[in-house]
């Protein structure tokens, strides 16, 4: 994917931020800390979304990085407000290992001499607030572009749709740890597609192919890649948060279990004889490192590992085959075809 | 306040929702729940927002509603995004005396059998992405106006400013709590500029002024006279959480004390002989409706009450002094001088 837009991205953001955080000088030294929380908490990652958008607009012929740059952006601070809005439901204070903005308000409300009820008041209102500011400014770079009225309708749509099916994944992931058995696969892999493939994947390609003014049928396929290819990266997540080596994905291979995470893996073991030996482990607080072992040993067994690689792979293959179009340029084509085999191809 | 107006805001809000919910029903019961409990959340209200929009617009002379609506209607969802995400930050389950979006899920989550952990969840979750949509729509609706570029920007910044100002005043509401003093007045009525004056009041009305295209000058006048008359509501409330007719203002008149909130009443009684008196009843989780009364009688006796009384009317004169430039028509300074009588002429 192209380096040198990446440059162009972290620019943006960072001319971004250190506007908002000029402007917040004139609020007190509490909002200047929230807008540093924000800017911390959407930097670090792999800006896949930004990667996205410009891959599909350099891929199908756009030229100006001045529309392309701000789309990019406002996908990656759509994320961004996302992933932050996602810990206050978790009641998480830390994301890969460091204070996320919830984290952050917690210790400056300590060392304000707060009490248990009040620090809990900062650390929620500051993660709220910088995740409706990033939705806000998701919103803002993208209705700013100077474009045509059915254009920018059609950018507006898109961004519409990634916010009103992640609610609705973000909604039924919460939904679903009622239920006392393993979900159905099928609904498993539709809660993944609704709650980060349409936004992450099919949103910033089929955004990226609108700007370059793609035809229907790129625009089209994209989005079907996206989806697909969304689905075969969080099924592969899923593998890793089990069956990962912590000190390559950065991500305990117990929180999934202790959590009763509603997996593909948990899907395909509840429909096996041997569930009712998998069935205490899952959803255990205080899971140790032998018992997970032994969790991870009878999910081999039955037969889940496979399948839900299996079903990964089988993701990313029909992600490829969607390319398989003269709409979609060669070289378009390889970067997209890298993408999938790194979606399920990854550090175990 | 033009009456017709209004029956077109309601009706494309109903729109809008119902749009929305048959959007939803592909994603599950669960969402279009959601969607029912984020249009129960935006209804009941008195419309100020839009009623300024419109007041603002055709004030000016704008005649065409099928722009003024959807910007009227902007700055109600963006009203309710807030006022959504402040009761997840406050805790609260009710508001008015109804169950909230938390408070419905609440009872959703346990109606499906959910424990303590996961209702909590469900109604964490369902509040912040109820915002989230409300917010998301909000800049939507302004986004998608067919204006020029120039116009459109105004009103994105705007609408951009009334964000950003929000959030530091709502920030500020919640670091001050561990303020161990009364703040100063000064503070005080900042951050009730800052949290409401600006969103509620001061943006909608310059909003309904670009969108009129009226002269720079009416639109800073409506700007000023926003803020000021916003100050002389939020003073009025803060005197009737105390000293309010409970069956009139449908609010209790002991939350405030309870919560210790900082208000323009405890400022000055905190600056007075009587403030050791008075502190003991301030922030006390369980004070009963004899103690209130103590509390009353001594914010009445050192003056607190009369000092902010006049601060309100101050704010008032003034809001209503600044529209005297024939920048601003006769019937729309009659309107907004109206206005500004209410806003601190209302029942005790």
């Amino acid at each position: 994917m192209p380096e040198i837009a990446h440059v162009e991205v972290e620019t943006e953001l960072q001319r971004f931020f250190a506007a908002a955080r000029l402007r917040a000088s004139d609020y007190g030294h509490h909002y200047v800390a929230l807008w540093d929380a924000l800017e911390h908490a959407s930097s670090g990652g792999k800006r896949v979304r930004p990667a996205l958008v410009l891959a599909a607009y350099s891929g199908l012929g756009g030229k100006d990085m001045s529309l392309a740059v701000p789309l990019a952006v406002s996908f990656e601070l759509l994320h961004t407000a996302f992933v932050i809005h996602d810990d206050v439901i978790d009641r998480d204070l830390h994301r890969r290992g460091v204070a996320n903005v919830a984290g952050r308000f917690t210790e400056r409300a300590l060392a304000h001499g707060a009490d248990d009820t009040q620090t809990g008041a900062w650390a929620t209102t500051a993660a709220i607030l910088a995740g409706d500011l990033a939705l806000s400014e998701a919103h803002r770079a993208l209705a700013l572009l100077p474009l045509d009225r059915e254009q920018r309708g059609r950018l507006l749509d898109l961004l519409d749709r990634a916010v009103f099916v992640s609610a609705a994944g973000e909604l039924a992931d919460v939904t679903n740890t009622v239920s006392k058995h393993p979900l159905s696969v099928e609904d498993v892999t539709s809660t993944l597609e609704q709650k980060t493939a349409v936004y992450s994947f099919e949103a910033p390609l089929m955004a990226g192919a609108v700007l370059a003014e793609a035809s229907a049928e790129a625009i089209e396929v994209l989005g079907r890649f996206g989806r697909l290819v969304g689905v075969a990266f969080q099924l592969t997540d899923d593998i890793l948060g089990v069956f990962g080596d912590p000190s390559r994905t950065g991500k305990s291979v117990l929180t999934d279990l202790r959590e009763g995470k509603q997996t593909a893996l948990i899907s395909y073991a509840g429909a096996t004889s041997l569930w009712p030996a998998i069935a205490p482990f899952v959803g255990k607080n205080d899971l140790t490192e032998n018992e997970a072992g032994e969790a991870r040993a009878l999910l081999r067994e039955c037969g889940a590992l496979q399948s839900t690689d299996e079903l990964a792979i089988d993701h990313a293959r029909r992600a490829v085959e969607a390319l398989d179009t003269p709409a979609i340029p060669d070289i378009l084509r390889n970067t997209l075809t890298q993408l999938a085999d790194t979606s399920v191809n990854r550090t175990r």
